[in-house]
C-alpha cells in the first residue's frame, strides 16, 4: 500500500481520444495519484481518428485493483460489444473500485460488463436510448453520479464530469484550482453543443457533414 | 498535390496533452484532411503528465509544407525556449502555412520562432505578460485571430479556438455539426475558469494545491 490513488485510463483501438484525455488532464493534477494507461496488451493503441496513437503501459491482466477506472467511448454501441477482454476485466475489478467513470459511449462498456443494471446513467446523445436495453435508467444529463458508477455525456463532457469527481473525492478547492489551471472558461463560438440548443436543422447535418471523417475512421 | 489540407500536430517531451488533443479531436472531423503528429524525431513523446506517451509519425525535417500547424504548450515560457529544433522548423514552414495555431504556452514557441513580432496574441493567463517581450501585443481573450497566426488561451481554450478555425476555414455549418458531435455543451461544476470568475482566493490556491502534481512533472 503506497497510499496513492491508482487511476487506470483504459485504451483500445477505435476509442475516441478526447474522451480519455479530458479526464486524464484533470485527474493527473491531483496531488497523490498513480496514473497508467491500461489496455489488453501494452504498446500502441490507435484511436478512431487514427493519426495519434498512444502507448499503453500495462495490460488488463496486471492491473488488479485500480481505485478509479476511466473508460472512453468509441464510434458506436455495436463496436463496444466487441471489446470482450475489457468487459471481463471491468466485471472483475469494478467491485473494489471507488469509481468506474465512463465518457461518451464508454457507458456501453460498463453496460456490457453488467455494471449498469438498475443504475442511472448517461452517454452520447445519439445513443442514449440504447442504454435501456442493458437495464440502465438512461438520463439526459452532463454527467450522472450513481455512487461507484459515474457516466458522462458525449466526448467533451468528460471534462465537466472529471471536475465534478475532483470535487467529490478531493474537495471543491482542488477542483476550482484545476479548472483555473486549465483555464476552463468555455466560450464556444456557437451554441450548438446539445440537440436542444443546436436545433433540428443542425442535428440533421451531423450525419452528412461528418460522413467523410467517419468513413476515414472505418477504413 | 492531393487537394487535402495537411495538418501537423506538433509534439515534444513536456507538452501538455490536452492542448494538442482538443484541437486534434475537432480538426480530424474535417472532411478532407491529412493529419500527422510531428516531432523532432518519430517515436514516443512523453507529455508533462508522464503517463500517456503518444507516438509521433513524422519528423520536422520531413514535414515540409503543412497547411495548418497546431503547437501545444508546456509548463513554462522558460522551458519553451529550449525547443530549438521546433523553433527553426516553425520559422521555416510558417510563411507558407494557412494557419499556425498555438494553444496555451504554445504561443511562446511561435514567439521564439519570431512569428509574433507586431502580432496580437494570447496565451495562458499566468504567463500573458511575458508575451510582450517578444514584441507581441498581448490580449486577454479566449483566442486571438491575427490572420495566419491563431493563438488560444490556456489548455482547454484549444477547443473553442479549433471550433472557431473550423468556422473560418470550413464554414459555420461544419463547426456546429462538430460541436454537436463532441457534445460540447460545457457545464463545469464551478465558475472558476478565469482569474476574474475564480477570484483572488482561488488564484492564490493554484500554486500550493497543484504543487505535488507539478513536482511529479519535473522529476
Amino acid at each position: 500500500m503506497t497510499g496513492k490513488l491508482s487511476v487506470a485510463f483504459v485504451a483500445y483501438d477505435g476509442m475516441t481520444l478526447l474522451d480519455l484525455v479530458g479526464p486524464y488532464e484533470i485527474l493527473t493534477l491531483w496531488p497523490d495519484i498513480s496514473a497508467s494507461v491500461v489496455a489488453e496488451h501494452p504498446g500502441p493503441v490507435v484511436p478512431d481518428s487514427r493519426a495519434m496513437p498512444i502507448l499503453a503501459q500495462a495490460s488488463f491482466a496486471e492491473t488488479l485493483a485500480p481505485d478509479i477506472i476511466v473508460v472512453p467511448g468509441g464510434p458506436t454501441a455495436e463496436e463496444a460489444s466487441r471489446q470482450r477482454a475489457l468487459h471481463r476485466w471491468l466485471a472483475q475489478v469494478a467491485p473494489r473500485a471507488t469509481c468506474v467513470f465512463s465518457v461518451c459511449t464508454g457507458a456501453f462498456h460498463l453496460a456490457e460488463a453488467g455494471l449498469l443494471r438498475g443504475r442511472r446513467a448517461t452517454t452520447h446523445w445519439a445513443m442514449l436510448d440504447q442504454l435501456e436495453r442493458f437495464g440502465a435508467q438512461a438520463r439526459v444529463a452532463r454527467w450522472v453520479d450513481d455512487g461507484a458508477i459515474l457516466t458522462a455525456a458525449g466526448v467533451s463532457a468528460g471534462l465537466d464530469a472529471a471536475l465534478y469527481l475532483t470535487s467529490r473525492m478531493q474537495g471543491d478547492a482542488l477542483a476550482k484550482a484545476i479548472q483555473l489551471m486549465i483555464e476552463y472558461d468555455p466560450a464556444p463560438p456557437f451554441n450548438a453543443g446539445s440537440t436542444i440548443s443546436a436545433g433540428e436543422d443542425v442535428v440533421g447535418t451531423v450525419g452528412p457533414l461528418l460522413a467523410p471523417a467517419m468513413a476515414r475512421r472505418r477504413t
